[in-house]
């Protein structure tokens, strides 16, 4: 498929929802904890910034390993995130890549325990189509508590 | 509409657009209070199972008298509730068929009270389509809790 | 585009992303401080009601004002708020103009403090299209606590 071929009403509304699915199956392989599944969402030199980490995670490799540390932990204190992402907007920049923005929310539930708000973030993505699917060019993650 | 007559680029979107709908509704009926028209979002045959409960409750009928009864105890104690689902993922398996993983969260509101989470959970559902209408057929919550 | 030129399957999902890519926009323009673009996503004769206030606030001046006071205030306490909607549902009430419910949160995160779940709200909301815009002509929001 591509954009340019449909109708333009009928490309923003397929694209906002090939977006939506990316972001609800890429939340999912995290918050399953298959970190290695999670970093190929990523493209080969993806990024990942956070204004919490003190130097964004260039590339799959990395962002596996630091996914994986992160995922492993959370299992060993019996914790189940689930990363909620929402008021998604989309802008095309091109036939294979489009900037989304999204707010997204880190919910914690200790097992036996009780689900609480851990943090309130705003993301904003640079999307790349390669192959047919979409990945994450790069990603500037922005923690409310700390802007 | 037959979802093979459309184009797949259109028919995903659509698909994607009306289970969107239906969880809309579906959740607004419950949270109204509504019990026993929010049982018939579920086939006749229809399965609620919970890892917070021993048993499915299987039929319309098990269903509304158990939403029924804890929809009254909520009136009863003047809490509002409201169940957000997220991150949706939509799979076709047939003409009039989907499987459907969402997050689902709970959020209380005593009258005159505080807004809190009450809990994090994850939803497996399958959907068929009978007569033009989507309905749950098979419904599967895990409590992050107790999982 | 007119909706009534395009198959109904198709205008449906399109009308609900359009409606989302609004929601979105609006939210993130209030979120980020600008109360006089937030504004503008109401008609000139909008109406903003909710349970909380003694009186709706109506026409753009009066909601402008009011976010602006609003706005200044979260700054100043160094206080970032998101709305987040959900669970929307819409209903085409004639070519340009929808009704919409949908449920929404408010969450406040003090700088270098914790995310917090302030309130939950249930929103119904009349859209207009003026110029292939959609636009705020009439907005309810109600909240658990005071209902």
């Amino acid at each position: 498929m591509t954009v340019t071929d449909a109708s333009p009403a009928v490309s923003a509304a397929e694209l906002y929802f090939q977006i939506q699915q990316f972001y609800a199956h890429q939340m999912q392989l995290l918050d399953d904890g298959r970190a290695e599944d999670w970093a190929l969402t990523f493209t080969e030199d993806g990024v990942f910034a956070a204004n919490a980490h003190p130097e964004p995670a260039a590339g799959r490799a990395v962002i596996s390993a630091a996914a994986r540390k992160a995922t492993d932990e959370y299992a060993a204190n019996g914790v189940q995130r689930r990363h909620w992402l929402g008021m998604v907007s989309v802008e095309q920049r091109g036939e294979d890549e489009v900037f989304a923005r999204c707010y997204a929310l880190v919910i914690e539930t200790p097992r036996g325990g009780q689900a609480a708000l851990r943090v309130s973030t705003r993301c904003d993505d640079r999307l790349v189509r390669q192959d047919g699917r979409w990945l994450v060019k790069h990603r500037q993650v922005t923690r409310d508590d700390l802007s």
